[in-house]
């Protein structure tokens, strides 16, 4: 028997259509790419989406299209997201951090008609457009005094495109599995590959962003968002924020110190999200200026692990929490976090900085396990490695446009992290499962023992992975590059290992090179460094 | 097109899950029944709710079974809840302050097969018993040795029945838009009707319930829900404090002074959950014996307007603040919020406690309007009076075994009442439909006539109806109920009124009564009114 309650699908729109009605003087404040800040508020968003809305449908946008971004976080961001999800069709976040070869890629394989860009990727775009399959139109997000002189073919003005529309617009209804984004991720090896969010997805990922075991999100919040819009939704900011009422800030791409803390310090910013490298900057900054984050209350911090002295400078300078939090682009991205509690709070700081290196545990709607390779499950008591899965409504079932089941066994995602979970439910991401190095039937985290090198004071970059062993299967080889015009001996660091790992995790060689392999967007390529030292113990 | 995320369905037993793994050790505190205090976790919580499970199953609970309780706020209900749910079944919540007649009608209406009841209910149901149809097995909610000597063939001691089984159980998986719980309403006219709520419904106003523009509940968060778990399943707060693991305290049936003080302050909770009477109560107690609630922060309120005296009282003497919900049995029920944030904060106190008796603005996922007699939309202005809509994923769209279609027009559900909608989207309930008095075109709010003549002294109980007039269609009658061993004259009483309302809403005559007509849960039963004084101005 079904239950008598009304069936309304959980949309993108209805978001907006909230947001709208209950906080239509909320402010959005971007920093804007043709220089200033720029500021208005959700009724404005609101009416510049639906504009937008009558555009894309007049130039054909169908349940079945997909229209892709180039684009910071800004306003005008923001109204492509919602009209394009709106209307039914799919908004392909591009991130430009990639290679051209990689765009060139993503765009065809995603079969993407409309591309919408910022002033700052239209050289980018120049290089590529003649590899582009399927664009039939390209739109710059600016207005027609600050449209550059480019070789692309007919751009399009934003501002002339929405001026010339009503904002007269009934958003549609449709079934909420409908797609709604796609995000691509960048992997070490081989093609991106895509991840086909539906409205579904997104809105139930949104409203557990704002419960206080999250983001803790309501109409009184000032959040900014420094991750990309290009980056998995931006970890779903522009979604969550306005499903709050909160005030958004939107960095635009002033991702410099300066730039940063001035744009904080003017909207008195209270929870911003960002990765590591960023908050890395901006604390520097702050060093180097003398002042602190007065109005800064958290820093969610993911993407990577965050080091403990950062959670210690941002408490100890900024009396600000940094908190951890975990997910993938397959996983919407927001899934577990280290969010600040009683208990968090009553721990010595010493126990609290390590707690807020962890990647945190679940908010309600996602589930996450270890496993060993017989798929038998693993205790939870913080030391025991397993293979971290992830099963929930906004957790990816398959890649787009690719059958492969390899990932997807028994209704789990397997995350291809190694992880451990403690008997609180924290989960710490300690490898990743092919980095990770299998020594006479245990695990060495190569990730733990680069953090452990790292922390030596003339290690600049340090690289961790196994190789073929003939008695131990495999056994970790150490690569560091030191810190410029320093020297460094193979007996130094090992020296210096000895009392922070165990033992048998010593590695079996330190080689030293003047830089290592990394992709485009800052991973290291491990890959290629155990390809070429496959020999070296055996 | 549709996405490529994981189709799991929001099933009831999804929350218990997450909190039992993510929060084993959360406490749930309990008054007894049978006296004393009863305090166990979520991992207990789950483990006896797998055993009732197996219980279940065995006597034959299945996917068209209706489980019923009559039952007070306790860890046992807690455990049935889940189990019933969990396995497929309905659990029903029967109010046991309803009149026999109706308690009958609805238990055989619902066609429910198994009853479980607390001690209390035990003289109620032996009175019933040989006029339900339907119910096999009577389980009464307490050990061996508290088993009473009752008149009601073969019951079952629940201790026993999940003693006798295994904790060992798969909740099933099934589609989310299946029965999950059903709470008959009590109109004051006609029989009750039966809200069947779904899995679905009832996981997302969970989630929306624990948004911080909602209840705001976290792991810290000590919530205490004195709305009994009869009346609209205790406002969801027993699914909402599990999704946010926090620490849940059941006032079982200790509904004096007294009993909520010592309960509130020994588990030192934050959140409390009732209607104005109970707060009247609680203030009435802690005036008696001069202490300060000092753990309590925040009073969700809801049922009825809260006048705006209690506001006062709690901000000045108890440091709280008096949060009014609002909703209906048929909107699952949480739909609208005067939550605390920084606007409300800064307003003057005189103007902060009016916004206090407001009933408030929806949370994501709820949209309410307005609407005059031709279904046209009327403007948020705080003044003009509409028929009050609303409709969203935990909206009812039709009565349990009810055809109707009177109250479902156009996708919104007609709640009957009449209320204003302010500028920032706070709605306020002026009246119900069928009391608001038409006097030439215009309406007279019965509820604001009879708040005006409440204020004066000698007035224990007032009541407005509106009667045929030959002239402006309808005129108010005011009925007095003097407080005992006072008189009052109807001149007294209208030149009392004279500067508190609008000249023509000053009522036609005013009549004094020793008492006046209520339903069984205290509603003024307004209808016999306006039936014995039709002719009084005609």
């Amino acid at each position: 028997m079904l239950g008598n309650m009304m069936q309304q699908p959980l949309l993108i729109s209805s978001i907006l259509q909230h947001a709208n009605q209950q906080y239509p003087e909320q402010e959005i404040v971007s920093r804007q790419i043709e220089g200033g800040i720029h500021r208005y508020h959700i009724k404005d968003l609101n009416s510049r989406a639906k504009r937008l809305a009558n555009a894309l449908l007049k130039m054909g946008a169908s349940p079945i299209d997909r229209i892709a971004s180039l684009a910071w976080n800004t306003y005008r961001h923001m109204e492509l997201y919602y009209a394009t999800s709106g209307v039914g069709a799919i908004m392909h976040t591009v991130n430009p951090r990639l290679f051209n070869e990689q765009v060139e890629y993503i765009i065809n394989h995603a079969e993407d008609r409309i591309l919408f860009i910022d002033l700052t990727f239209v050289e980018k775009l120049e290089a590529l457009q003649d590899k582009l399959t399927s664009v039939e139109a390209v739109i710059i997000l600016t207005d027609r005094a600050n449209m550059p002189d480019t070789r692309l073919p007919n751009p399009i003005c934003y501002e002339e495109l929405i001026a010339a529309e009503d904002d007269d617009f009934e958003w549609p209804s449709f079934d909420e599995n409908a797609a709604a984004c796609l995000c691509y991720t960048s992997g070490t090896t081989g093609n991106p590959k895509g991840v086909l969010y539906s409205h579904r997805s997104t809105v139930l990922h949104a409203m557990a962003s704002c419960m206080p075991n999250a983001l803790n999100l309501s109409s009184d919040t000032v959040v900014m968002p420094v991750v990309p819009m290009y980056h998995v939704s931006a970890w779903g900011a522009p979604y969550a924020a306005l499903m709050a009422g909160a005030k958004l800030v939107l960095p635009g791409n002033g991702m410099d110190g300066k730039s940063l803390y001035e744009l904080i310090d003017s909207e008195q910013a209270e929870l911003l999200l960002g990765v590591p490298t960023v908050w890395l900057t901006l604390i520097e900054y702050m060093d180097k200026i003398g002042k602190k984050l007065e109005s800064v209350k958290t820093l969610g911090v993911g993407g990577a692990q965050a080091p403990l002295a950062l959670a210690k400078a941002f408490e100890e300078k900024h009396d600000a929490y940094l908190m951890p939090l975990w997910g993938m682009t397959e996983t919407s991205p927001l899934a577990t976090f280290v969010t600040r509690n009683k208990k968090i709070d009553s721990l010595p700081l010493t126990d609290r900085y390590k707690m807020q290196t962890k990647a945190g545990k679940p908010v309600f709607g996602t589930e996450i396990e270890i496993f060993d390779d017989n798929l038998q499950t693993l205790p939870h008591d913080g030391t025991t490695y397993g293979n971290l899965k992830i099963r929930g409504p906004w957790v990816i079932d398959k890649y787009f446009k690719n059958d492969s089941t390899k990932d997807f066994v028994d209704g789990w995602f397997d995350t291809g992290d190694v992880a451990t979970i403690d008997q609180d439910g924290y989960m710490q991401v300690v490898d990743r499962k092919k980095d990770v190095i299998k020594s006479g039937g245990e695990w060495i985290s190569s990730i733990d023992l680069e953090n452990a090198a790292i922390a030596h004071e003339t290690v600049k970059e340090a690289c961790v992975v196994g190789v073929p062993h003939p008695k131990w299967d495999e056994r970790p080889l150490l690569f560091i590059v030191p810190v410029e015009g320093k020297q460094l001996t193979k007996e130094d660091i090992l020296e210096f290992l000895t009392d922070k790992i165990a033992k048998w995790w010593m590695p079996d060689d330190v080689i030293f090179l003047a830089e290592l392999p990394h992709t485009a967007t800052g991973k290291l390529l491990k890959m290629s460094l155990r390809e070429e030292y496959q020999h070296h113990l055996c």
